[in-house]
């Protein structure tokens, strides 16, 4: 049922599109129309049926799409209906930001393993996880399976990190650094510049200018 | 020149070449073809073209686009040849790590006032700007004239925040608190869930099993 040409944009809005869902089914909703959920999110229900259409048939004409179903497909196709192990390194600001961030357990991301170099930090524990030296990367993802990789460090440190996630068996790289990382083409590569959510907003004002 | 109607897929990618043509203007070059483009951030030359022809003819066929005039028109685009005032309430980790971050003021955007109630953060200097107690936010966002604000306190707390931030003056709100907000159809609003990276790269590894 998976086709590889999904837009990036389409695997966004499912996303925001099963939280809507996990909301309704919270309050007892059964069934819902493309349009109760283009109205939820924000988009127009034409898009919600195509962006729906690109994995079969879910609902039903007249009647729509039951919530507690759909919900559960779209966790399916999001690759949410396990849990995925998640190692971490760099606990500064951000990197506390994230190893605390509700919305990662929520979504099935268990952040398990935390990596840094800063003495006064090993050891200690983090939303109980007990923070490991950066020197043991290697042998604890790889002991533990992790599968994919944070990297909340400086930039200049950045590539090595992933240089050695890669190594320890990480599959994929969520890059909080500012810097651009080479990988190997079979690992999934994610950028976040958190500037591009102020751009957004920044050219939505210049137009009312 | 500019149309409503511009996706924000778009958008963000226009944010995205602006960082590799600025890249490409320090390191020397003087034109560059919609294909270097496209190879440097990974989509395909006919996506660049199509972005950038929303906003008119740049380049020149068969010698393509001016690297400084091609950045400074994006620029301007985006609504970045100025300077954004930001105001960022909430200083947990991820405000902390919010306002240091470089990638806003290299963009033109200014965490100048920061908010808290936290009276041991307080009258404190995070970054050369003094915490306000968040008793102030509308005399002080008000004062300062800031455009936007960046919420950034528990889910609990975030409409209160917005609502006070819109009284205040603030046309743009980027929410990174969990929680839908309702404001009013002329604030422009964004919300960042973090998590919704971690299931891009979840889709494509699931892709992959």
């Amino acid at each position: 049922m998976k086709t590889l040409k999904i837009p990036e944009a389409t695997i966004i809005r499912l996303s925001v599109y099963s939280r809507y869902l996990y909301m309704a089914d919270k309050r007892g909703i059964v069934t819902i129309s493309s349009g109760d959920i283009a109205d939820g999110v924000g988009v127009s229900p034409a898009q919600v049926r195509k962006d729906l259409a690109y994995f079969g048939e879910f609902g039903t004409r007249g009647v729509g799409y039951n919530v507690k179903d759909l919900h559960r497909h779209i966790l399916k196709i999001l690759g949410l209906s396990s849990i995925w192990h998640v190692a971490l390194v760099g606990l500064g600001n951000l990197g506390l930001a994230l190893s605390s961030y509700k919305g990662f357990r929520e979504r099935g991301f268990c952040i398990c393993s935390i990596f840094d170099t800063d003495p006064a930090k090993v050891g200690t524990t983090v939303n109980e996880v007990v923070v490991e030296h950066i020197d043991r990367l290697e042998v604890v993802v790889n002991a533990r399976g992790a599968q994919i990789g944070i990297i909340a460090v400086p930039a200049g440190f950045a590539q090595q990190v992933a240089d050695r996630l890669i190594k320890a068996g990480v599959k994929a790289i969520l890059n909080f650094a500012p810097v651009v990382l080479n990988v190997p083409p079979e690992i999934e590569l994610r950028n976040v510049d958190l500037a591009v959510h102020l751009e957004v907003l920044t050219f939505n004002l210049a137009l009312q200018k």
